[in-house]
């Protein structure tokens, strides 16, 4: 299994590539990343989930935090604010505002998002090849109620980060996804893999919006190779993050075994729950979805190290099965 | 003399205004600054002499250095650099990028660039009218060998900052200057105006540029009011910058004495020279222009003042001749 590829999110996905770098030095990894939440902030294009990614693999990574750089100031932020323009609510940093300058500068020369993204990562050298889901635009807006007894959609930016998924969502839709196409170089790596990793990122905005791009999900099943997941949950709570919210929008309960079951035995063929949701693993086996409870708390790159091997491991007995 | 309108370039024209300031502290002073060395940058507009301007008279400038702000840092342009994206000759510092990322995003988001300095401004009240000469683009170029026996054109900025004016100028050309029209207010100002000055800022890539706007120098003559200049050259040399290698390449001599008579009598009533050119006076006033020797070195604040009050003097000469 050395030609691997991941549909990852941002801080959850980013840390468990890390151990999966770790697991299998010699692994190929090809990493689809979600670009729903790309927002444009002071005129700039801002991509969270590829940044993450960016940072973490290339050791940039503010590591307690998890998204954004190491040895941040703020001193744009502040500059801005004195103009009067923000929104304050996003935390951009002066490093990190120097990635999206550039994005921005390319992309406004002409260059697609799959191309800018190579660019950067030649300074980051994340050893794997880090490819948006798509060079067109999509972007996830969230249903709230708008305080005057109807409802409004906001940028999952607006909900995530400004308003901390403190309100219920009642809809998450990935505007523009139908009409998008996978970037360059996605179908391909699903054509060459030799297995499919769906990290515990969430699986309604970052996994689930990269599966909304037409023909992604037909790339998985075409490939023939075995699909890998990992809860984000644990004990019906998430890991990080307010996956919950999400789920709940689209109808699906906060447990390990639903989120299996939302992605369907279609879809996955194996899924590892945590130690604390092994009665989960009957659940999803009656599903047709081959399932193991380990450790999945990714305390640190040893602990996220472990989970890949134990992905790797599921990946090996479905295939032999 | 309530109403002036000074035509500034950057460090010498801000601090010559920031004398004015103080002279005429009733007055209403309306700046037309020079725009043909905006340059574009990381896909950002940056407006040099504008911000200068802003800047020195909103109490933000550098002081020792003359432009760019107090208290910078410049981690964005390193970051940059570390993305091998230049240029790196220019130096832009964090909080001078905010200026320009708001300056970006309200121009693209349709305002014209007068609106956006009024936005600006409404921060760092300046306590004058700042308006760009045009809403225009203007460029200015500077024609220099290429090195195989041709010429070739370089953006002013390339020229000045990257290559220190090291090189002959061939030629200075505002590029755009001819389908410019004069920004709204310059001519309103101008009509209104009691008093027209001309700091000591550079004649041919400042004040030579604005006047370039078509319109510009009929908006002076039809004011019908005192025009006033200060030489930029002490001595026949620039008190600060390279003002003779620009002055060279249209043909005109580095002394204090030239430059008025480039201007010339059918645009300039009255002009300063530094007591160091005493004699030109002679000279200048037997071309017609009324000309005083005094000390034109911008020490301080208090020199400046000095400086606007001896221009305020020959006006009131010129209007009571």
């Amino acid at each position: 299994m050395r030609r691997i590829v991941v549909l990852s999110g941002g801080i959850g996905g980013a840390r468990f590539l890390r151990g999966l770098q770790r697991a299998a030095p010699e692994a190929d990894i090809t990493v689809i990343g979600n670009t729903g939440d790309d927002i444009h902030l002071f005129g700039l294009k801002v991509c969270p989930d590829l940044d993450t990614v960016m940072y973490t693999l290339g050791g940039g990574i503010h590591e307690e935090q998890g998204w954004g750089r190491a040895d941040e100031t703020f001193t744009v932020k502040e500059e801005l604010a004195a103009y009067g323009v923000g929104p304050e609510w996003f935390g951009l940093g002066d490093r990190d505002f120097a990635t999206h300058i550039v994005r921005t500068q390319m992309i406004a020369a002409g260059y697609p998002l799959s191309a800018v993204t190579e660019a950067l990562c030649r300074r980051w050298q994340p050893g794997v090849r880090l490819l948006p889901m798509t060079d067109d635009r999509v972007e996830t807006h969230v249903l709230i109620d708008d305080g005057a007894g109807g409802r409004k959609a906001v940028h999952f930016q607006e909900y995530w980060v400004r308003l901390r998924a403190s309100v219920p969502a009642h809809a998450v839709v990935p505007v523009g996804a139908e009409q998008a196409r996978p970037a360059p170089g996605v179908l391909e790596a699903l054509a060459e893999a030799d297995l499919v990793l769906f990290p515990p990122s969430n699986p309604v905005v970052s996994v689930g919006t990269i599966l909304a791009v037409p023909g992604m999900r037909e790339g998985i099943a075409e490939a023939g190779v075995p699909v890998i997941g990992l809860s984000p949950l644990i004990g019906g709570a998430p890991v990080r993050g307010m996956a919950d919210k999400v789920l709940a929008a689209v109808g699906v309960e906060s447990t390990a075994a639903a989120v299996a079951q939302h992605y369907g035995s279609g879809l996955l063929d194996g899924w590892l729950v945590d130690t604390a949701d092994r009665d989960a693993v009957t659940v999803v086996e009656a599903d047709g979805i081959r399932c193991r409870a380990v450790p999945l708390l990714m305390t640190d790159v040893d602990a996220a190290a472990d989970m890949a091997r134990a992905a790797l491991d599921l990946a090996r007995e479905v295939r032999a099965a």
